[in-house]
C-alpha cells in the first residue's frame, strides 16, 4: 500500500508533479559514469514515473544523457570534485562539499529528490550521509541492509548490518530488528517478517553477552513490532527459508556478506571450468544453456545490487563500486521501490516512537500507516 | 619431511611397532557407529599403517567391525556413554567420564594414540579435550582450524579459529598465525605459508582496535616465524589464491565457515533444480555428469572434513556431526597425515618457545625440525 511522502517534491527541477525524483550521483563507480547513464536510461524506460537528478561534471554527463535519448528525464547537477575508493570518510567529511557525491546526498536533504543512490566509496558516503541528513531520532548506529538470495518465496533475505559501523550494542541490535522489519516489509513486502539474530549456535546459552542481551530485547518487543523472533541463527540460515531478516554488527555482517559472495563466484568460476573440460561437457552445456542462465539470474549479485543505509533522514542506496549498467538499474530499482512505498516516512514514524527498551511502543500502530 | 614422534607408542594395545595409532570416538555422529566404523574401514584399506582404537559400547562395535572383517587393524575401548548434541560442555566435563569422547582423548593423553577423531558435539569435545590434553605452554587460548575450498594449488586454505572460542585479543591471533603456519606446512606441505588477518577492509586504518594491535603483532613475527604476512583480507578473500591462512577470533570464524558453507549448498540445489527443469537441461546434465561430478568433488566438505584442535598438548581431529563414512575416511586421513608428519611435536617446540611477544623467537630455528 504506498503512501504519498509527508514532504512535497520540489518541482523546480523539470520533474513532473507526482514523479518519483532519484538523485544519482554518476562518479565514483569503478567503470565511469557511462555505466550510471546507461543504468539510468534502462531504469527509465522501465518505468515512466521517474525523474533523475544526475551529479558530476556537466560537460561530460551532458554528453551521455544525450546520447542515451534521455535528456527530458534528467536533470544534471553540476559537481567537479569525485569521491575516490582511496579517500578516507574523514577528508571527505572535511572537505568534499564540491563533489558528486556531496551533491547527490544535498538533494534528499533539500528534498528535492526522495531517494539517493551512488556506486562510490561505502565509508565516505555513509560519512557524508550521516552529517547531511543526520541521524532519526532514537537511532545510535545507523545500518547497511543487504538483499541476500534465498531459498524464501521471494527469493531474498535482509541481513543488516552489512558494515555501516564495526561494532554494535544490545540497544543497536534491537534498533536493527525495528529497521529490518519496517525494510522488509516494505521493500519485500512481507506483512509480518521473521527476525533472527546471528551468533554461533542456536541455543540460548551461546554466544557473547551482547548478543544475549540483545535475544531478550528482541524477544520482548516481538509482539508491539509485529514481527516473529524466531530467535538465534547461524552462518548457514543466512540463505534458508527459517528467516526474513538477519540481525547482526556489521564487522560479522560485512564477512559474512563477502564470504558468500566469494563462495559463489568460487563456485561459479569452478562449474564454468568444469563445463569446459571436454567435448561432451561443452555439448552438455550448451544443451542447458537456458537452465545455467537461470541459476546465474538467480544468484548474479547485480540483481540483488544496492545495500540500504537504514537509520537517517533520508534513504541512501549504496550500489556496488563495480556495478556494470544492470546493476545501477537494479540499485535505482529498489531506490524507486522505496520511494513509491512511503518506505522512509513509516521508517521515521517507527523509529521516533521507539523508546530504548524497545518494550511499550505501540509499533503496530504505527507501521498500519497512521501518520501524517 | 617426517619425523618420529618423541613419545613411543604404548604397544600393550594390538597396534605393531612403528604403526600409526588413530583414536576414534565411534559414538556422537548423527549417522550412528555404523557410519563412524564404514569410514575406519575405508581408512584401513588406503593405508595398511593404520591402528585404530575405537571407542564406544564392545557389544555393539564387536559386531560392526567383525562385519567390515577389520577387527585385527582395531582394538576397541568400551565405554557406555555417548555425549549428545544437546549436552553442555560444562555437563559433559564433570560428569563425562564414562563416555566414548572422554575415552577417546584418554587415548591420546595416555601417548597410546597419536591422534583423536570424533563427530560428536563439538564444544564438549573442545572441553574434554581441554581439561585432558591441557593448553600448550604458551597458549592462552586454543582454535580450531578448517580447511576452506580455493583458488591455491593445493585446492584449500586454511581458517582458524572457527569456533574454539568466541573471542581472541591481538596476542592470541598472533599465536594463531604462528600455530596456523605450523599447520599449512605439515598439514598442507607449504614451506613458507601466506598469513592473512580477517578484516572488513585491507587497509591499514580499518577495523577494531585488537585487529590493529594484531596487525602489527604479526607482522613483526613474520620474519622470525618464516611466513609471509600478507595483512589485511577480507571475506571475498577466503577462497582465494592471495592467502594460505587466515587468522580471525572463532566468532567470525564459524559465522564464516557456516555462511560459506550454506551458501554453497545453496548453489548446488539450485544448480541441481535448474538442471531438472526441461529435457534439455536433462540431457545436457547427462553428457556433463562427468564435469559436475568432479565440480561437486572439488566443493564437497565432505573432502574438507575435519576441524583440527590447536594449542593442547595433543592432536584431536573435530569431524562434521553429520559425516557419513566418506567423511569420518575424510577426517581419519587428514588425522593420520598429521600423525606422520611429526606435527604435534613440531607445534609443543614451537609454541612452548614463542614469548608473548612474539618478536624474538627464534622459530625458523625450532621449525626446522632440531629438537628431541
Amino acid at each position: 500500500m504506498p503512501t504519498a511522502p509527508d514532504q512535497p517534491l520540489h518541482t523546480d527541477t523539470s520533474a513532473d508533479a507526482g514523479a518519483i525524483v532519484i538523485s544519482v550521483d554518476a562518479m565514483g563507480g569503478d567503470l565511469g559514469p557511462a555505466a550510471v547513464v546507461a543504468g539510468i536510461a534502462d531504469s527509465a524506460a522501465k518505468n515512466p514515473a521517474l525523474h533523475f537528478i544526475v551529479h558530476g561534471p556537466e560537460a561530460q554527463l551532458g554528453a551521455l544523457i544525450a546520447a542515451r535519448g534521455i535528456a527530458e528525464r534528467c536533470t544534471i547537477r553540476h559537481a567537479e570534485g569525485v569521491v575516490s575508493m582511496q579517500d578516507k570518510p574523514s577528508q571527505v567529511m572535511r572537505s568534499g562539499q564540491a563533489t558528486s557525491m556531496w551533491s547527490t546526498i544535498e538533494s534528499v536533504r533539500n528534498h528535492e529528490a526522495t531517494v539517493a543512490v551512488s556506486c562510490g566509496n561505502t565509508g565516505a558516503l555513509m560519512a557524508v550521509s550521516m552529517i547531511r541528513l543526520r541521524k532519526l531520532p532514537g537511532v545510535n548506529r545507523p545500518a547497511i541492509a543487504c538483499l541476500w538470495p534465498s531459498r524464501n518465496a521471494s527469493g531474498f533475505n535482509v541481513m543488516l548490518d552489512c558494515g555501516a559501523d564495526i561494532k554494535a550494542d544490545a540497544p543497536d541490535l534491537m534498533q536493527y530488528a525495528l529497521m529490518g522489519t519496517s525494510y522488509a516489509r516494505n521493500g519485500l513486502g512481507l506483512a509480518r517478517p521473521r527476525i533472527g539474530l546471528l551468533n554461533v549456535g542456536t541455543e540460548d546459552h551461546k554466544g557473547r553477552a551482547e548478543l544475549k542481551a540483545a535475544h531478550e530485547l528482541i524477544a520482548a518487543a516481538a509482539e508491539a513490532g509485529q514481527f516473529d523472533y524466531v530467535g538465534f541463527v547461524e552462518g548457514g540460515d543466512l540463505p534458508s527459508d527459517r528467516v526474513d531478516v538477519i540481525v547482526t554488527d556489521g564487522f560479522t555482517g560485512n564477512i559474512a556478506l563477502k564470504t558468500g559472495e566469494g563462495t559463489a563466484k568460487l563456485i561459479a568460476d569452478f562449474l564454468s571450468d568444469s563445463l569446459r573440460s571436454t567435448w561432451r561437457s561443452k555439448l552438455g552445456a550448451l544443451l542447458a544453456m537456458g537452465a545455467l542462465r537461470h541459476l546465474k539470474a538467480r544468484i548474479d549479485p547485480r540483481r540483488v545490487n544496492g545495500g540500504i543505509f537504514l537509520g537517517l533522514n533520508g534513504t541512501v542506496v549504496k550500489s556496488h563500486g563495480s556495478a556494470d549498467a544492470t546493476g545501477v538499474s537494479a540499485a535505482i530499482g529498489l531506490a524507486s521501490q522505496l520511494a513509491q512505498s512511503g518506505f522512509q516516512d513509516r521508517l521515521a514514524a517507527r523509529d521516533a516512537s521507539v523508546p530504548q527498551s524497545g518494550q511499550d511502543a505501540p509499533l503496530g500502530e504505527i507501521e498500519g500507516g497512521n501518520h501524517s
